[in-house]
């Protein structure tokens, strides 16, 4: 079986160490024994057919293995999974090995046709279909129960006896990513595609709309600008403003439509064929016949399910947000206090406590957030969704709801009910502050700081073992194993998702906003490569045509913010001064021109193609070549029969 | 070559005849020749492979033609237009020649296999697939240009050559659907699989929704009784009413999906995979090579077309609107008219004359529709659309804003305008009676009696020749050639939803409409199932898996309904009264509640999903299966290339 692979002979020729697989300590020998022996074995057998070799720690425990897998299995394993490459005539087509030479930089000998992110989105597919066969059960763990089809992994890490899989970093590499990514002072686009490689698509596409998102606020932060320095207030003014930003918002959430699919076509994933969804790791039931498959897997009744979300899940999060509500509330006794305060002994001291009350909200708010985070994971966890994409989108809702609400009910409050607009403005300005800060700070720059005193600790502790300096391979899987788990992109886009509230909710009443939001992305862009580089392991790539489910929260955010604008303008004392005769008419007027705003925009999108022409007519031509392909099959067929 | 039909040998074994070909009198010999030869030769040597004979007519001409194929041929001819049918299994799948065995009553020697709409859909698209291979140019007509890939029948067409070709009806099967869908008095469903494989999916979806329709309006239509009954004018009812409709308009719109889905399903065409798009008969520009296919093929500059559509069509479109509005407000001078002459002189006479200027106007309505329907195709035929597709979409969009505003329009008017319920009553319950009763006549009644004198006058005349009586299949070809056609669905569906304007737009103020709806819609079966069968030549059959874009049209008018209905409950002189001490706070609530109503509207469409559970395992299954087959392939692959 699998030779041991010592601190010495790293660069045996045909094994490249791709992914690492993590075993709880003390795991039988039985166990380990027959987990490898499945991994090696032959595709025909049921076997993943892959290489894999035990890392031989300094303290001799044999819990790490390093998965790798020979040229041609990759090849055959991109074929499996579907990928999409570019061939020789520029087309982008599914890879298939039989078609190989058809392809643009393959050769037999070039083992980078496929990137490294790639092979161990590969190798990941393999491992995760790696089956039970006859077994009953995981060898020498009886209660790990297994039947025909369950995936192994899987049953590995929830009971346990598999800590973690993740792939490694490849050192070069990286390092060239970085100084590309952030390594240097220079203004221009981010390495998207250099991104794209080496950690997959839905982390470059992340990447790529944080910084078109950018891009697109700065003619809002632009036209912002004069209204904060020159301290406009003319009503036509902030009409003119608010128009634009709505129009702005709907068009610039059409056109990532067609830049998503321009990159998307080129990355190969526009193409890519959605493949049948295993039920997540976390599903549980009894044994039942799935309809669709006919195998033996896990049942979940559906009814059950809806009982869970509709009976509890549903009325946990109304508590939640009632409780959310409620807090809100203690902010504005503090802020009334803090004012009062103000008012009776007037100083420096006082009028910098009129923003504590904000600041301290902005903190709470944080920090429910983060809760409600922990508490929706769970909840949607118990509703027992049987795929990740149905997990992921009760999830979503569940968080975004909840999230809108806490962020932006301080906000409605105090320009619906109170009416303040000074308030207002000042209140907008330090939770978008405060909470940039704060999640700059939690979400990059304590991680990283946390991982580099882990890193010097653990350099010190390997160099007072051994004087070695050939321990880099050793080494580097020891540091990445204890390196934090990227959960994804949600909380990045979450994050932006708010962002864009902020910005275009209450746009007309300050138009900074959008000030802030470019400076803060600028930085995001940079906090959140040095994350992905320095403080996560590498997440496994994965493949992803659009940014799903935010394209519909974006857009239904600035749907909404096409009501709160209007009646921002309609509110403004500007504006009722020149209705001032009749109310009635102003209110009529503010809610003509927000439905025709309102229409203006569903024409708009739905004008807009949401493809570019050019790759319209490169997807047409893919459907016309198959159809042809099909045609000619049956013509065959039609020849032959009327030849007989 | 083919050998001459008499009307002796109507019964030859092989030979069914399907479709007729009726080429212009006087055709060259020459051309005849070899549109012939083509139709007949092998699929190898690019020819249809079908059968064709001449029909022998009383004064000799021979310019009309049977098509027929053998069985066999048409089985291989389902395999290539992808016909979907049901397999032993009960499950429905593609044909395919060489699983035919494992389909449901498939046997070597049933002809009904496959319906006599399918066999003439498929004779159709072999037809219309009979491509030019190196002729330049019609034989015997230089003019007639041809190019390699080019329709022949599609140039025979447009140079007029070819008269029409359409498919026989099947005097037995028709005697038989006429009896089961109107032939006895009788309460209960149309037969809709059996039109389904009589008249094909289109049709069959059109009476399908037709009859969803009429049953859906029912409930509107008993809470709208007693509102007349009893002359109720409470605020509260008034608004319950108004709210159930909006709701209950978005909801059997998203049934509706549901419904469709569950019939396509059973029909197979909800499986059916689409074709490639050929240009449309009319398309035409100069040779160039289509980006997609590599086709040398007329080409016609995007551009170009763009500039007609936003330089042409839509100015005059607006003109028209324009005009359609002047006429009007010659309306409401009529009416004043009126008015002020039933005051002058009051009598029976004069309370008469109150409701002449609605029954002018909307005659005049329906003539100007009418007559902008022509404007309409004209223009967007003009415009050069490369897909039949593209040209209905453009021309349904034309027609849709006219209509709606030609008939919506003086409502619009009346009611937000003059602020006259009583008049809105009036004008409603005219406009809709006249333009059902007009509808009625022209639509089925008038073709109907001219056709049953025409008839009269063939039979006499042919009786007056020859005292045969075996003389059906010849009378029935000329009988047939000379009935009118069947331009689609498009003006059934529009009417349709027009209706639906009618009912669901100011639903609060009439709600008598739904009652005149639902007994105009069982007339409407009726009458159109009269048209279908006994006014127009047979159509051809054309799979569709939905109503297509009238369902937008549908919801977008359900939308444009809660607008109104909120503005007309809030200009109620009941609900002024609640509100009498301040109009604002009226304002604000109905806006409030519109609000509230579009985005209940929204939120229901997006939770009910659009196919039933039962439907979406079915769909999920076979998508496992084809995923399943292609990995069985790889893994052959796989096994093969590891064993190597």
């Amino acid at each position: 079986m699998a030779e041991s692979w010592s601190f010495l002979d790293t660069f045996e020729p045909n094994f490249r160490p791709l992914v690492v697989i993590e075993l709880a300590k003390g795991t039988k020998e039985e166990t380990i024994e027959w987990f490898t022996k499945r991994i090696v074995d032959k595709k025909a057998n049921g076997g993943a057919q892959l290489l894999i070799k035990p890392l031989v720690t300094e303290n001799g425990d044999e819990n790490i293995y390093l998965v790798g897998a020979s040229h041609l299995r990759l090849l055959l394993g991109a074929e499996t999974v579907g990928l999409v490459k570019e061939c020789n005539d520029n087309s982008m087509r599914t890879f298939t090995y039989s078609s190989r030479k058809t392809f643009k930089d393959f050769a037999d000998d070039n083992h980078d046709f496929l990137t490294m992110a790639e092979c161990q989105y590969i190798i990941k597919h393999e491992l995760e279909n790696l089956r039970a066969k006859d077994e009953k059960m995981i060898p020498g763990y009886p209660q790990a129960k297994l039947y025909p089809g369950k995936s192994i992994v899987r049953r590995l890490l929830t009971s346990g006896i598999l800590v973690q899989i993740f792939p490694l970093h490849d050192r070069e590499e990286l390092k060239k990513l970085r100084h590309s990514w952030y390594g240097r002072v220079k203004v221009g686009y981010q390495p998207l595609d250099e991104i794209r490689c080496y950690f997959g698509e839905t982390i470059a596409l992340y990447f790529g709309f944080l910084e078109y998102f950018t891009f697109a606020l700065i003619p809002m932060a632009v036209i912002g600008i004069p209204y904060y320095v020159f301290a406009w207030e003319d009503y036509d003014k902030y009409v003119m403003f608010a128009t634009f930003n709505l129009l702005w918002s709907t068009v610039i959430l059409e056109v990532w439509k067609r830049i998503c699919a321009i990159m998307t076509y080129r990355w190969g994933t526009l193409l890519m064929k959605r493949q049948f969804e295993e039920p997540r790791p976390g599903f549980h039931g009894v044994l039942g016949i799935n309809p669709i498959t006919g195998r033996e897997e896990p049942v979940y009744s559906s009814i059950k399910r809806q009982i869970r979300i509709y009976l509890v899940s549903l009325p946990f999060v109304c508590l939640c947000l009632y409780f959310s509500l409620y807090v809100m509330m203690i902010y504005f006794d503090l802020e009334q206090w803090a004012l009062d305060y103000h008012e009776e002994n007037e100083s420096n001291f006082s009028s910098l406590m009129l923003f504590v009350p904000s600041i301290i909200y902005a903190v709470v708010i944080e920090i429910m957030n983060r809760i409600y985070r922990y508490a929706a994971e769970f909840l949607t966890s118990w509703e027992n969704h049987r795929l990740e994409s149905s997990y992921q989108n009760h999830l979503i809702l569940k968080v975004l709801v909840f999230n809108f609400l806490n962020c932006f009910a301080s906000l409605f409050y105090i320009a619906f009910v109170l009416f303040d607009m000074k308030l207002l403005r000042q209140s907008l300005a330090t939770l978008l502050i405060t909470s940039q800060i704060l999640n700059q700070f939690a979400e990059s720059l304590l991680p990283y700081w946390l991982q580099k005193r882990h890193k010097k600790r653990m350099k010190k502790r390997m160099c007072s073992l051994k004087a070695d300096t050939d321990l880099s391979l050793v080494e580097q899987v020891n540091l990445e194993k204890e390196m934090g788990t990227y959960f994804g992109t949600f909380d990045d886009y979450l994050e932006l998702f708010l962002q864009f509230g902020y910005v275009s909710l209450f746009s007309c009443v300050y138009p900074l906003a959008a000030v802030f939001a470019v400076l803060n992305n600028i930085t995001e862009i940079y906090s959140d490569a040095l994350k992905m580089c320095r403080v996560y392991k590498r997440p496994f790539a994965e493949p992803t045509a659009n940014i799903g489910v935010w394209q519909l929260a974006f857009e239904t955010m600035s749907v909404i913010s096409v009501v709160t604008n209007c009646i921002l303008i309609g509110m403004s004392p500007q504006v009722n001064a020149l209705f001032a005769e009749s109310k009635t008419d102003l209110i009529l007027t503010v809610a003509l021109v927000e439905h025709l705003l309102l229409a203006i925009k569903f024409i708009m999108a739905f004008v807009i193609p949401d493809k570019p022409r050019d790759i319209q007519i490169k997807l047409a031509k893919l459907e016309f070549e198959s159809l042809e392909a099909l045609k000619q099959q049956v013509r065959a067929t039609d020849m032959y029969n009327s030849e007989k």
